[in-house]
């Protein structure tokens, strides 16, 4: 059994929106007992990341290092069609991931206990963004 | 055909933990011939990645390698409520990933030669660790 | 229903090279309509990724960014037998991922307008490289 839905978030600059009740929705729609679910995100300047779902200062933190990590403007990059935070967000991108799969069990999500599902907006303006839930199994 | 199981490793502080052959055990198990195996840890200091299996110093250039790029203590850090190794260890799940699927064929892990897949415990102290393991196919 | 098949590439040397269209093939193939592709590339030392498919700037951006990030010939590497392009070619392989999948819709890869699939080499010279490609759903 196959079950698939396209959702679309609007964000707000960078940083980390929960899906994690959107994407349980999902799988309770699906009617699924047993099986997976797949998100899939259709950009290449945002991303999708399990995190820690109790304190903010968490994703904040996240933040901040991934700044660091990967400067906006760097003098390396020659793609700065779209501004200093263009490529910064396709690295970004690459490093967190697109997509990502978790356990369906009992008819639900089978995340840990501070286990939350977010998307992470990499641009500094806010961007509709697009994503397909994929649920399989019986 | 969808098979699914939780399994449990306790780990010993920071370091990887072989489990290629507890996951080929589970695809045994299954008794699925074609498909897919899903490997999902339920945690978010901890992680999974497919890694070289036949030098160990690859897995401690690695670690080596991490500490330095995430270093535990980092003054920039605010969640830090659960000592200077907690929020690096967040970071590193975010960069090596929570879940992997790999194919399953003639009823086997179909890894390459040199592939193997570890747990990733990122905390400097030992921990318990939960899996779910799912094989879909055929 | 699962589809699966083994593909072969040759690289030549550190870099990326596009595999949207032999996947969409697959995909074809595989005359499934609703469901996912998997993608697992059986290497320890290349890696897999979703990237911006048009600009070619943004590729070699980001092997720049990569050279810097994860050095070759780093002194703390104990694992140089194959040179010092080996343990670095490990650790991008682990930030950058070796498996993907992605969303099968009305027959066709469900990939965002600016998404392309790529094998990136990590080793300076070239390698052939294998990948399963596993097709599931209705």
């Amino acid at each position: 059994m196959v079950f698939q839905e396209k959702l679309t978030f609007a964000t707000h600059g960078r940083g980390t929106i929960s899906i994690t009740d959107a994407i349980r929705q999902q799988v309770h729609l699906s009617g699924i007992t047993t099986g997976l679910c797949h998100v899939f995100l259709q950009h290449t300047s945002a991303s999708l990341l399990f995190c820690e779902n109790a304190d903010p200062d968490v994703r904040t933190d996240l933040e901040r290092y991934m700044a660091r990590l990967v400067a906006d403007g760097d003098p390396i990059f020659e793609h700065t069609a779209e501004g200093p935070d263009d490529m910064s967000a396709h690295i970004r991108t690459m490093l967190s991931g697109s997509d990502l799969t978790l356990p369906v069990s009992n008819g639900q999500c089978d995340l840990g206990v501070w286990q939350g599902v977010y998307l992470w907006e990499h641009r500094t303006s806010g961007h509709r963004r697009s994503l397909t839930v994929t649920v399989s199994g019986e």
